[in-house]
């Protein structure tokens, strides 16, 4: 039903895993996040929301092995031909750290999803991880390592950054150092919204409220936050692949737009012209020069506004594994090669539809963007004919490739 | 630039006005909402928000006469070509009203707003406003007041209902009352979010992040409780006209709708299924049925996400005026017939791109229908051949015209 064609290649740039060593340090913990048992059961339970964090035998979500197993992720990749996946620590990444311990921790974890990476050649990429709550020195040594890690490919990065938000000034030596490394940020959300926003009968909805609106919305808060605070004219080569699809910023970028053009404050305060004189970068160029979107939208609505916001040729197929599970057997969708997840179906369906069935558009959001912009060698079985691409450029010889030239203009 | 060809009927379903009692009203209080002078300043300035009234003689807005002189409505209306409007008091409406005087109060500002629209045949109606602080049976009394007045189209309604969220069960015999009057409900935002999301630097940003963001998603929060709580099932005529394109719900609704597919909670509790039994009414189907947009989005990225939500017939024109003045003279727009408001050109250009110039989906949003949806009679003026529309039925003996029959499938 979902499955393209095998001769197209299918990039996943939203997957995430949970690497042994983070698994046991979860496990060493007893506030959150942590893993535990909680007696009579026997299974493990992840607990990583505040809001999920409950005197109950149900909290948090069991944890099995295509949390943290990489021969789980590959034959979650093989069931959904998926030809490779661009991984990255599950939230909340390293946030939680001892400031002591963050970048030895960051280093070794870092070093470990490479390695496991090695294991699968072109199959596995990866996002690296920053260890926010160490030293700025340490966060920028965080990234010449990851320079000399060949599987590496960009950061993850949750909202809070050095505990303030990405419009925080003391961010931009890290910003400027991405940049420069030509590492692209995956912005990705974790703490929601707080809870009194859902109302008093939010819990009678399960995990809907904060998870559907919440991340999103989010994700959208700190982007904008950002685009406000000047960061994508102060470090112009910047890259952003936002989760998604953006939270909600295509369908929301011309009432931005909008408002900061009303606004008279910003006006009394000379910030409707750019932070370096000259014309302000509009919201509708930032999303066309600075920002990437995945296609993990679940509509046909949401594909077409992230294409039609960023472009077709800056959006990219995830499917955000391991999280979303099918329910149980019934939800699974049969389909070509067997039964598939319901809401990787979703994605792949919402792309068909936006796209086109057989496009040249559905092929670029399935799999060709991501080859282009992250530079990615696919796997010898993947038809040569089709990911080859003009864009991708030579594998430079620190090891770790070089990538459009979007990321340096 | 920006005005249709003037055989186009143009409607504007999202305008607000304080009718001068209301102003009276406000100028007699002394904590929000308020009017009050702060001299040396002879002007007076508008208090609606906790967030703006803050120690400063610039607190709030100024507020001239376009808030309250209907001269002016009518002014702005010509000046951008808009044959008729849809007029609704503007936030934060009756909600703050002590509830033994509310119902008194909601009955003469209803009838003040019917009485303007008297002055201005066929060029004004108007969406009434409940007593919400009253007890219940008032509010059913003030329902049944408004079917009196011939120029009633709907009621316009915040998002905190009797104050505790519009997926209240106390609210359901007042949505079956407004169902059966055929008044479909304008949601719109006046909270926002709590002020700490925006981060310590919000301030920085004028009202961007609480008007571009805030306020849409407030709405999308409130209509999603409104789904899970199954009201549209409950109340399956109910039609709800959602400020500002839905705030981001056509964008959002896929990510809703899996969210929803993949919740153990709401599977386990039986809610996977209709409340009616059968099979559950999905988010795209509440859209196609029971929700109407208006086009106050500001980018066609947004307008084309709305259609796609809702349909190309159930998306209509606004302006929020008075709301978004242009700053300046400056940041006028030129246009045939004189200099327009930037933030109505925003639109009529956003709909414009969207639907193609000239093309029938772009009279359809601009103007008919608004006219076929709240069965609208047009001024004489207005082309004729234009907006006659068979979905348009005769006015009913009650005075308030019969609408399309969406609003009772």
């Amino acid at each position: 039903m979902s499955s393209a064609p095998p001769q197209t290649p299918i990039v996943d740039i939203h997957t995430h895993i949970y690497p042994p060593s983070y698994i046991s340090l979860l496990k060493s913990r007893d506030e959150i996040p942590y893993i535990r048992q909680f007696p009579p059961a026997k299974e493990h339970r992840l607990v990583i929301l505040p809001a999920e964090d409950t005197p109950s035998t149900s909290r948090g979500r069991p944890i099995g092995a295509e949390y943290y197993d990489i021969a789980e992720k590959i034959a979650f990749m093989d069931n959904h031909s998926i030809t490779t996946s661009v991984i990255s620590l599950a939230n909340p990444w390293l946030d939680w750290l001892p400031p002591s311990t963050a970048l030895q921790t960051a280093l070794e974890i870092n070093t470990e999803i490479n390695d496991l990476c090695t294991l699968y050649p072109s199959r596995l990429y990866f996002f690296g991880t920053l260890p926010l709550s160490a030293p700025p020195q340490s966060i920028l040594e965080s990234i010449t390592h990851l320079k000399t890690l060949p599987h590496c490919r960009g950061i993850i990065l949750g909202t809070t950054g050095l505990g303030s938000g990405l419009d925080d000034p003391s961010l931009l030596p890290i910003f400027h150092a991405l940049a420069n490394a030509k590492l692209p940020i995956f912005l990705h959300p974790h703490y929601g919204l707080p809870t009194s926003v859902f109302g008093p009968r939010g819990n009678d909805y399960g995990h809907v409220l904060p998870l559907a609106l919440g991340f999103p919305m989010e994700t959208t808060i700190a982007v904008t936050r950002m685009i406000l605070s000047s960061v994508f004219s102060l470090v112009p080569t910047l890259q952003v692949l936002l989760a998604h699809s953006g939270g909600t910023l295509p369908f929301l970028a011309g009432r931005i737009e909008s408002c900061i053009l009303h606004d008279a404050h910003l006006k009394s305060e000379g910030k409707l012209q750019d932070i370096n004189g000259g014309q302000r970068k509009t919201i509708w160029e930032i999303l066309k020069t600075n920002i990437w979107l995945d296609a993990v939208v679940y509509g046909d609505v949401g594909v077409k506004g992230a294409v039609g916001a960023s472009g077709i040729d800056r959006v990219m197929f995830g499917t955000d594994a391991p999280f979303f599970p099918p329910l149980d057997e019934e939800e699974e969708v049969e389909g070509e090669g067997g039964k598939k997840w319901l809401s990787v179906s979703m994605n792949m369906d919402a792309i068909r539809s936006a796209c086109g069935a057989g496009s040249e558009e559905e092929k670029a959001v399935l799999g060709r963007n991501a080859i282009r912009l992250f530079g990615l060698d696919l796997p010898a079985s993947a038809s040569t004919s089709d990911h080859v691409d003009s864009h991708v450029r030579e594998r430079g010889s620190d090891g770790a490739g070089e990538r459009d030239s979007n990321l340096a203009p």
